[in-house]
């Protein structure tokens, strides 16, 4: 199989979807790997380091999407790539809940589109998706703190108290992989921490761990 | 110096003011010591472990009291020992805050009284009461978290609470030694706790220690 | 279907089977709901809570079991019941195995007996037990630090010991919820703790959670 | 003893050198209060608060420094209060080494200065000193862990790392009030810490209380 | 069946394939268990024992093995057992990957060999290996620390470090039942702990159970 | 002040008595260092960075020695030094307790002898003792556990124990800082720790910062 890598376009994204490591693999399996050139700039990869790998670089994203039958990528196609869709394997975060336009030129296209947030293993977790939600989980409670701070217009909270000011309390919604990795942070910041989920056996499994520490973990009812 | 050590007269008290190894020591020092039959038996020492040791056993409270220069015990002395106090010196929890007609007794009885709970070490702290509070501080969660049991008339709360049922708050007065070992306690049973002290020093000495586990050990204002 | 839910009648029984939230969701989802009158008493829960979620409020623990498709109780049915299981589904825990009359007249009743205890996720896990073997776990150490103290008639024992005295030695059988639950409870007082179960890997997570605190987590031989 | 306690001017500066509680403790012990109107109006303490805690309010903070004997403060005194300072006890945080016409006009005016910082207990603890370092402690890791983010235009270093990515260095200089509690922050967020001081008592004392968490705590000699 | 014990014959190996719980078990199962006289002697176990369990006692290796259906032992068999194969049920750790001889000799003797270390339950993990592994994984790190030692030969490195000298950094390959116990140990000693797995999810609770202690716990790309 | 800085000659002693930072210090206040040739070699220190530090390197031990008024060194002097001492001052351990014909010899030479080990700051701890106290707590038990290993001669017991064999357990001595150090290794690898002391405010200190690990921390009486 031919694999494209084109650069990401959207912005701020600064990430490539193979590392040359992922490229040495694909290639010792015997597929052929386009990676557009400069698409590891930002990340510090070079198109040397690519091509040390058994890359070939390729000039334009066209070339990366056009002379291949997967694209391998970061972020959802943007417009300026729809035309180039029609009957890839397009293998990338989608997150086609919250963007109808790329669906219907998705649908009307003809190609086959495979989420990185909805591969599950068989025990039901979501592999591709759990670096992101360590990502995210770990970064929330730290950008609340900020948020807090006086000086960026927050209320002068600070998370772990001092003598004579008792710690903050924070909430977390959901015990998954984001919620348990905003646990310890806000633990680790000394905040009082709740933790709310559906599953008691996930609720059970962050006390345990934070036991001692992150001791209102518990079940909250739905309501109806 | 004689040394006498009657048997403890005040209810319910099962304890001895100097075991073996105790009089050992005094004997080694080239001291005489005097105990009354029967004064271990509360704490399961035999006067035979007494007479091993080195000491005299005397037959009778009286005979402990008056052939001795000294006399150790537990308790503050009792009315039935009032008339043996004279020129004695008397080592012992005395608690005169608490006794008015003891006080006057020992004044006018000429007595030496020395009281464990005030001996005071060059760095301020209380060798002799110490243990005694480390007893009281691990007992009193102990028997607060029965009190709150349903079976024994309490409200039917649980201090480390259950999945959907958060745990109960705990607060403690004081940061000396017993109330770290409340707080050690009320922490390990999964309460929340808060510490009040008036000295920082010492609050934030036990939040170091129960750092992840105690986040509200602080200090609280006094009222004027 | 419609479903009963009547005041229970063991004593020292507080507890209602069903709380307006699970009211609200049978109806959402088109059943109705016939709930005793002061069936939530117990439990701080008004006839209007129940009728604002959806309940109808009916006036006799018969109309609540003859009326109904399907009864949702805490505790098993007692003598004044047995009369009115006849063709329903009874939803409760049962705990036959202490019950053979009970046992008798509901297979001679040609109901349908659904036991809380019994009911199994695919993983092996009982959801509807694991409640209560934490308030049964967490409370264990409790009692039996309660039953050591001199003043219950016990032989004067603190768990945690204090300086000078060694902690007491805890044995937990079984490394379940409940076992867990105690063994948290019983490293939190203090004590040593040993645990024992059949399934090493209980004990392993046992161990691991609890590193450093409860060292003696350990599978132990079945004898025959 | 008049105490005068007049509004801060420095700029962002919100608190109030005195709180009610401490204005009752002043009337308590026979001194006389006068604070200046509005001065508790950025901590959410008003005129009224202060009258009932048994306060003057005056006017003007020309009538609060001029009336008084002794001018309690937060920050230094700024150039439109210099010509107030004659002959006053003026107790505040100094800081002088950073502010040299200050400390002139301080000489020059027989003013009596009593910096907060430099307050020292018998034991060489500042007392005045270390809640405004626990407030910088606890600060520091989280400004600085803002200032990594890439949305605020550092690196973009996440200070727990995640999966893949090993956690970032942090390394804290000095161990005393405001490095302990850096020290328990980065830590708490996830960073490998070396906290460096020339004193191996406080290392020691740090590595204790951090023990298992902060392996690198350790002292790091002086270059000459 | 009739279930063989012979006594080990490798070197320095002193234990012993059956204890007398086993072989209680076993005859309660109603099978017959031979075991081959001094075969617990290495591990304290007398010919008494296994008799008063319900064994018999065979006088030599041949009878333990040739009037058996199944053997069980520790060690793989050696060339002087080779003969007494034939037909046999051979339930041992036969680590046959190192063992060419000891295979083409298992094969021609239409022995049934299970080996200890395959056997897998349904969640694959590997009970019989599992304590082999702690064992292995516990004492890997105390080994190494021995080895780094002066004395032992070793560049003088102690793994915790002291004041002054940073720990010492210890790289674990792998996070199954081994890895984890090295990794608890090294943590235990003070070492800067990286451990490296193919397996994220392994990772994440090797991270959870040491979180605040072994903060590089980390997935590391395979190279290809 | 002329400071000597000679090699160590004591058999497998490495370590030279002042670093180049020290050389410094010393020459920065206005003294003059001598160092051996080749002094720092054992610790991978050249004649020069000593150079570069100020130091003036010497061909001899006599004549560092010699020459200078203040010996520097680690080890106590040994018989070939003996002749050097003459009113010398000798800054080293000199462990004198256990080297009476050195301690003669000292005395006869009318040299100025100030032992390492018994240098006090005024709270009474022992800055230069301190290190190696620590270095040899943290060995100690690692020395032990290699010593319990079958392979190295011992009964072949691990300190940590593994599923089905408790751990073993370790008493410690004394609750200095070896002491302290061997507890903090001891808990670190799993063992079962018994801490004795005559002083109860170090032994609550090690049960404070252990709490949870190490609840057998406990004052024992000493024997007369």
């Amino acid at each position: 199989m031919i694999v494209g890598v084109p650069k990401e376009i959207k912005k701020d994204e600064k990430r490539v979807a193979m590392t040359p490591v992922g490229v040495a693999a694909m290639v010792a399996h015997g597929h052929k790997v386009l990676v557009e050139t400069s698409a590891g700039a930002g990340s510090q990869i070079s198109d040397a380091d690519y091509e040390e790998a058994g890359a070939t670089i390729v000039g334009t994203a066209k070339d990366a999407w056009m002379k291949a039958d997967m694209i391998v990528k970061v972020k959802e196609p943007l417009p300026a790539e729809y035309d180039w869709m029609n009957d890839k394997i397009i293998f990338t975060y989608l997150h086609l809940a919250a963007a109808e336009e790329l669906t219907k030129r998705m649908v009307s296209s003809n190609c086959i589109g495979i989420a990185y947030e909805t591969i599950e293993l068989t025990d039901g977790t979501l592999p591709l998706l759990a670096p992101m939600s360590e990502v995210a989980g770990k970064l929330a409670p730290q950008v609340g703190a900020h948020s807090l701070e006086a000086s960026s217009g927050g209320p002068g909270i600070l998370l772990a108290g001092v003598s004579g000011v008792p710690p903050a309390k924070v909430t977390i919604i959901g015990a998954g992989v984001a919620g348990q990795c905003a646990c310890e942070m806000a633990v680790g910041l000394g905040a009082q921490v709740t933790v709310l989920d559906v599953n008691p056996a996930r609720l059970r499994y962050v006390h345990d761990i934070h036991r001692g520490e992150n001791r209102d973990a518990r079940e909250q009812s739905r309501k109806y």
